[in-house]
């Protein structure tokens, strides 16, 4: 009953201001297509400065750029959070190939994952060809010890939603070096978790069990894995690899934070995106597109002059990509300073078409974002499920389970054609498209402001 | 009344199908993701053939193209309808330069306007810069004679839909040129309705009133265009410029047609999309997408063993760029040869994500349409307003008033960025982008064949 009472409370509230909100979106659009400035800071992002992980001369000019670019549009308060994060690199030598029975040699297009230990030389073995973690145990160390393991789920184009096909076959990349290993396999490389088939392989983090005896696990592209498939249709194929990628000891990073401060009360409205990114490409689509969102989105609202009644706050998160210590970070210090969270929005799927939120919460928080849906349909925005909000937002859950997530939903038919791989560059994002995500993010924090 | 238990009967009816289609369009989604050609023809038709004007060689290779893949699909019927079409060609002169005050010179991306007269050697003339044929016309011939008139009206970069953006300066383009001509300009440049800002002329139809004394139009690169506007607000510029495109005698040519026969009666159900296109690029994005499009909703139906009611006919029109000839006389013959046309579908704005339907009919027709709403949001399809249906099956409506039509929506963002330009290439279109495409293509004509 409260339920429905509160939805028919907000649904009336609601009618009276849509003239207004629409208006005021209208007013958020033409700033982000007319003279947004997204699409020139994604370039600067990802020019001036390149491809990010944490640990990397990149990732601390990453943080300042990221500082300065927040100061220069004097929002209420900008400032750094400190924290811990890995420091893991790929090094000078990356190089594998597939000899078959005839003496043909092929040299892949390989990448170590992320994580990997290094092969300290050359080191070789016969190809084992398996299609998850469960078939390679059932085979056991028998017949696993010695051999290169390829795992060679292939990512399921039928699925609509990439994400979910890209999670059908993610176990292979984090976990599967882990498996193999404990089975004295000699090394893996795994079909790259990628949506085309061409030549570009794709990293991605991967994990070892404490005392398990690591060796070093690789991607190779979709097309090399074809052609790998082709060959061991016909015999044996043995693989030589190798990679230097090591562990450095822990460094300190920051998130980077800029408010604009509630006129109301100290509630909290956080929204963000991840400032670090894989080694490779530019991190264009992973995660700059929501670095410049997020950050156009506050430039946006107080371009308009926006009052929020809450605390408006832009993180950009350090270390999503391995070991998320950005946003676990910021969960903890927010919860120790007692900090009044209600709402999180993160972007993190990429600089395409926006079309909607997915909403973490409860029936009534999902019921909420759903009335906007009439208002946002005129600026395409169409998808409003319950789902996932994003993985920096996500550990403040623990912490604030009653406070609602969201995360943009971005058409994610291109994104894993790019995601972790060389072709994640600035030349691949569209200006409208970011744009409008810049837009509807601006447009979905105002109307939470509103209504929360 | 009869609207609303029209609607009511419907409603009953769909529900009580609803899972069985269900399971049927997964089938088709699945087909298309998994197994589907569109891509692969499309290739061929882009690199094998190329860009495709009536007149072309190419235009002649494509027909044959057409109806040498409908007929490997091993359709009920697949035959040609004779059609006459324009012939014009561009030539090989094509140069214009703008020179300032200080004897500077640059040379434009320029590229003749489809159906412009050439220029009989070099021509030049003084800027005049306007926004409208209005503002022209209010200046007078006075000041526009011997003048080379700028049409400099910008795409409006606020607009959500980009064929709205497109629409508000195509005056320039289409009419432009023939109302300088009566205002005795030396010649008329236009900035291209393009959506970036880049080095790519965008060309496009143009006509000229009989009588006039035509002189040359031709399209300049939205980057030019922005310099020529700095150049123009210092003083004085000048510009040069060539071209020796021409009209030639009308030939002959062809709409390439295929049909699966009803099972039910006569009634048909036609959908395409144009197999011609402008002379630069290879017309990937407009229109071959919606050539491979109908082709694969066709070839999908067939496999998936899919008897329908009524016969569904795919159109490959020809001409629809610079006179639409295929379309006008597809309508005159079919309502000579007395069929009975219950519905139309177009698919003509590209390979990109499709979002839905635009449907041109009554209030019935269009709530029939939303009926499917519900089924095909699992589908990412969200879309089903009223609105174009397209310009190859618009003229069927002259004689066939009663009928539905339909344009597929398909997200336009990076539509005009493409558009009649050097960069409509395969290259330029998404595989799974397009293959849903097909695949929502595929799913419109079955429910409607089940439902009309």
């Amino acid at each position: 009953m409260k339920s429905i009472l509160s939805i028919f409370i907000i649904a009336l509230s609601f009618a009276s201001f849509a003239n207004e909100d629409s208006l005021f979106i209208r007013k958020i659009y033409d700033e982000a297509l007319e003279k947004g400035q997204a699409h020139e800071n994604l370039r600067s992002l990802c020019k001036d400065i390149g491809a990010r992980i944490t640990g990397s001369a990149e990732a601390k000019m990453a943080v300042q750029w990221g500082k300065d670019l927040l100061e220069s549009y004097e929002f209420d308060k900008v400032y750094l959070q400190e924290i811990q994060v890995p420091h893991w690199e790929r090094g000078t030598k990356e190089a594998g190939w597939m000899i078959n029975e005839d003496g043909e040699v092929f040299k892949f297009h390989m990448i170590a994952l992320g994580g990997s230990v290094g092969t300290d030389g050359l080191i070789e073995g016969d190809v084992l060809a398996v299609e998850s973690i469960e078939e390679l145990e059932a085979l056991g160390e028998e017949k696993v010890k010695g051999k290169i393991v390829f795992f060679n789920r292939p990512f399921d184009q039928k699925q609509i939603r990439t994400f979910a096909a890209y999670g059908g076959c993610i176990a292979q990349r984090h976990e599967g070096t882990n498996a193999a290993s404990k089975l004295k396999a000699a090394g893996v490389i795994i079909r790259s978790l990628g949506s085309s088939t061409d030549d570009h392989p794709h990293t991605g983090s991967m994990t070892y069990e404490a005392g398990v005896d690591s060796v070093a696990g690789a991607a190779i592209s979709t097309r090399d894995s074809d052609l790998l498939n082709t060959w061991l249709e016909k015999g044996k194929v043995r693989v030589k690899m190798e990679m230097d990628c090591r562990h450095y000891p822990e460094e300190t990073s920051h998130n980077v934070i800029a408010e604009m401060k509630g006129s109301k009360d100290d509630n909290i409205i956080t929204f963000g995106g991840h400032l670090d990114s894989w080694d490779v490409g530019e991190g264009a689509h992973d995660d700059g597109a929501g670095i410049v969102h997020s950050i156009e989105a506050l430039r946006i609202l107080k371009e308009l002059g926006y009052k929020p009644k809450h605390t408006l706050r832009c993180v950009l998160f350090m270390n999503e990509e391995n070991g998320n210590f950005g946003g676990k970070n910021y969960a903890k210090l927010s919860s120790e300073a007692k900090e009044k969270h209600i709402c999180a929005i993160e972007t993190d799927r990429g600089g395409f078409l926006p079309i909607g939120f997915d909403v973490t919460g409860s029936e009534d928080q999902v019921a909420m974002v759903r009335q906007f849906a009439p208002l946002l349909k005129a600026f395409q925005l169409y998808k409003f499920d319950p789902g996932y909000s994003g993985v920096d937002v996500r550990p403040m859950l623990e912490y604030y389970p009653e406070m609602i997530q969201l995360g943009m939903s971005i058409s994610s038919q291109r994104y894993f054609d790019f995601h972790h791989a060389e072709s994640d560059v600035f030349e691949n994002v569209n200006k409208r498209e970011l744009h409008l995500g810049a837009a509807a993010m601006a447009t979905m924090i105002y109307l939470l402001d509103k209504n929360l």
